[in-house]
C-alpha cells in the first residue's frame, strides 16, 4: 500500500458530508458550562459502536448496545457530568427518554439514536434539565455545530479534542472526522473515554465493524492514564455515503485505505486523550518488542505503563529504570533477566538486564522533554507492542481527591 | 480448637530462645543511618522461606532460594540502601560474599547463610563496606540486638516494625517473634519488603514451611500499598527448638495452635508495613464477601484496593462508591450488577449495585478516621477475602518522584 497523504482540516466531527452537531449549557454541570451534545446525520448512516468490557456497564451503554445492533445511526445524544451510571431501572429508563426525545424532536427512530453519559456515577440524571436541553440542541443542531458539541462532551479534559482528514479514495474525497474526551479512569480496553467519529465514505456495514474494531485496538485501546476501566466508555463512528465513492464491501482491496486512515484519527484522537491525562506533565510512549509474541509484549509495555513508580519516577524527571525492569519481572509476559535491553530516548540505559552504564548527564535532559519514549527488547522473539501514558504528579491526586465533592 | 491468648512481649526477633541480633551503620546509606543487620541462631536452626515471584528475582534471592534448599540455617545477613538486583554475574557474586564473609565471622557453613538486600535497583553493593560491616555485626551481635537490627532493615519505613509473642504449647511457653521493613513497591504476593522471623519452637522443617506458607498466604499477600511487585521480597522464618516442646510433627493435632500463632505474628507485621504505606493518611481494609469462590473475591477486594482513583477519594475523604463498583466491574470477578451491596464502616451505600440514599453527613465523620473498613457483597456465593491497603497522598508521590536523586 502507497504511503497516503491525510490533509488535515477544519469541523471536526462536522467535516465529513451529511452530518451537523450542537452542544448547550443544560445545567447538569454545576459550573454552567455546556454539558449536552448532537451529533447528526440528515440520512441515517451506517454504524458501528465499541463498548466498555466493564461488567458494571451503565444504562447508556445497555440501551446503545441494543440500538446498534441494526447498525444504522441517525443521531448521538451525549452528556456529561453524569454518567447515568449504577442508577438501576429508573437509569435505565432516563436513557430510553434521551433516545426518544431526540427522535421525536429530529423526526427519526429513537431505535436509531445513540445515547453516552460520562460523569459522575450512582447519581440520577436531571431529566427535566436533559429534555429541554435536547429540544435546544435540535434547534441549533448546525453544520458548524462541532465547537460546541466538543465542548459539550468534556468533563475533567483541559481542552476539547477533535480532528478531521481529508484523502483521496477511488478519485473521490473522502472525510473522516471526530471528537473525544476523557482524561481521568483511562486504561487499555476503553475507560471513562468517549469518541465519535463522522466520514462520508459509502461502505457495507460489516466493513465498517470490521475496521472500527481494528482501529479501536490500535488506538484506544493502547492509552493508559491510571489503569482504570470506566463503565460509560464508547466509541461510534457513523458513515453518511455521501463522498459518492463507488461502494467499500467485504474483502475490497481498497479496504486498508480506509482502515489506515480511520487508524489515523483514532490513534491522534486517543493520543489527545492522554496528552490530557489528569494532572500530566509528560506524554510518555513505552514499545516492547523482542517478546515471545504481540501478546507478551503488551503485558511488558501495559506493566511498566501503569507502575505508580515509573510514573512517578517520570514526574520527577528520574531516569529510575529499576522500577520499569521490576514492573516488567512482574508483568507476566515470559522473560529471560540477562535478555532485556531499554533504551530512553534512544540512550542505552540496560544492556543484557543491567545497567547500561549511561551517563545521568545525557539522559537528563532528554528526560525534562514533554514527550519521552521508552523502548524495551525482551530478546526472545518477534513480538512488539506500543502503550500509551503519562507520568503520576501531585496534580492527578488533588484532581481526583476533590473530584466528587 | 479454643481460643488462644498471646501475651505480647519484648525483643522483637530475639525474643525467641537461641536468636541473637545486630545492626550497623556500614556506609551504604548516605544518610549515615544504620544499614547492615544480622539474625543468628546459636545452634543451626530449622528454617523456611517465601520469596518473590518476580521474574526479575535480585541476586540475594537466587542466592537464598539455593541455600534455603536444605532447611538448615544459622544466620541471616541483610542490607538496606541498595537492593542487589538487576547487577548481573557481579551482583551474584557479591550476594555470594556477603554469605562467605558471615560465615567466616561466625564460624558457621556458608550453606546456611540467608542473604537479603532491600534498596536501590542496578548499583554494585559497595562490598568494601559491606564486608567490613559483617565483621563489626559478628562482633556485636547480642540477645538485645533487635532494636538495632530493626532499623538496620528500613528504606522509606518511617517506624521500625517488630512484634514477639508468647503462647503456651503442649505445656512449654513458645515465643515467636519478628521485624519487618517495607513501605512502597507494596502488593499482594510478594513485594519490597523482607520479614525474618524466629521462633524456639521444637517443629519439623516440613511443618514449619507448610506454616510458613500458609501464613504469608494470609498476611503478608493480603496487602498492597501501590500495586508493584518486587525483586527483592522475602519472609524467612527459623526456629531454634530451645523452647523444649515435644517435636511439633506432620498431621499433628495441634499443628493449628502454632499455625494460629504464627498467623497472628505474620498479619499484625503485614498491618504494620501497610500502616507505613509510603505518605499514607488512612488504613483501609475491604473485605469481599458473596463472591462466587475465594479466589474472585480476592479479585473484587484487589481491584477496589489497587484503583488510584478509589485510592486518592480515601485521601479527599470522598465516599465516592462510584469508583470502587467500576472497579469491581472490570476486576475480573463474576458479577450481578444488580446484586452488589456495599458499606463502608458499617454504613449501606449501595444497595442492590445503586446508591442506598445514604446520607453524607452521617458518612463524613468515619472518613476522617485513620482506620476505614470497606465490606462489598457480591451477593452470588460463599467466597470471602479480605486485603489491607492504605489511600494515594500527594506525599506518596513526592516521595517517588524524589526517590533516587
Amino acid at each position: 500500500m502507497e504511503k497516503i497523504v491525510y490533509e488535515r482540516v477544519s469541523g471536526g466531527v462536522c467535516a465529513a458530508k451529511g452530518f451537523m452537531a450542537a452542544g448547550h449549557a443544560a445545567g447538569i454541570k454545576a459550573s454552567g458550562a455546556e454539558d449536552i451534545a448532537l451529533i447528526y446525520s440528515e440520512k441515517p448512516a451506517k454504524a458501528a459502536c465499541v463498548f466498555t468490557t466493564n461488567k458494571m456497564a451503565a444504562a447508556p451503554v445497555i440501551l446503545s448496545r441494543k440500538n446498534i445492533e441494526e447498525g444504522i445511526v441517525s443521531a448521538a445524544i451525549v452528556n456529561s457530568g453524569n454518567a447515568n451510571a449504577c442508577t438501576g431501572e429508573a437509569g435505565f429508563r432516563d436513557a430510553e427518554t434521551m433516545a426518544k426525545e431526540t427522535a421525536k424532536a429530529l423526526g427519526i427512530d429513537e431505535k436509531n439514536v445513540i445515547v453516552a453519559s460520562t460523569g459522575i456515577i450512582g447519581v440520577p440524571l436531571p431529566m427535566d434539565k436533559i429534555t429541554a436541553g435536547i429540544a435546544e440542541l435540535a434547534k441549533t443542531v448546525k453544520a458548524g455545530g462541532n465547537e460546541s458539541a466538543v465542548k459539550a462532551i468534556m468533563t475533567t479534559d483541559t481542552y476539547p479534542k477533535e480532528l478531521a482528514i481529508n484523502f483521496e479514495f477511488r478519485g473521490k474525497l473522502v472525510t473522516i472526522g471526530g471528537i473525544a474526551k476523557g482524561s481521568g479512569m483511562i486504561a487499555p480496553n476503553m475507560a471513562t473515554m468517549l469518541a465519535f467519529i463522522t466520514t462520508d465514505i459509502n461502505i457495507c456495514r460489516t466493513c465498517l465493524k470490521a475496521a472500527l474494531s481494528e482501529a479501536v485496538q490500535e488506538s484506544f485501546n493502547k492509552i493508559t492514564v491510571d489503569g482504570e476501566c470506566s463503565t460509560n466508555d464508547m466509541v461510534l463512528i457513523m458513515a453518511s455515503g455521501e463522498a459518492g465513492n463507488e461502494k467499500l464491501v467485504l474483502g475490497d482491496p481498497d479496504f486498508p485505505i480506509f482502515l489506515a486512515a480511520l487508524k489515523h484519527v483514532a490513534t491522534e484522537l486517543a493520543k489527545l486523550i492522554v496528552k490530557d491525562g489528569e494532572g500530566i506533565t509528560k506524554f510518555i510512549e513505552i514499545e516492547a518488542a523482542g517478546a515471545k509474541d504481540d501478546i507478551q509484549a503488551a503485558l511488558a509495555a501495559k506493566a511498566i505503563a501503569n507502575s505508580l513508580l515509573v510514573k512517578t519516577a517520570f514526574f520527577g524527571e528520574d531516569a529510575n529504570w529499576g522500577r520499569m525492569v521490576a514492573a516488567i519481572g512482574h508483568s507476566g509476559a515470559d522473560l529471560d533477566s540477562q535478555k532485556i535491553d531499554l533504551k530512553i530516548a534512544g540512550i542505552d540505559i540496560v544492556k543484557g538486564g543491567v545497567s547500561a552504564g549511561f551517563d545521568e548527564g545525557e539522559v537528563a535532559p532528554a528526560l525534562k522533554d514533554n514527550e519521552i519514549k521508552v523502548f524495551v527488547d525482551l530478546g526472545l522473539g518477534e513480538g512488539r507492542a506500543i502503550v500509551w501514558t503519562c507520568d503520576l504528579s501531585y496534580d492527578y491526586v488533588k484532581i481526583n481527591a476533590d473530584y466528587r465533592t
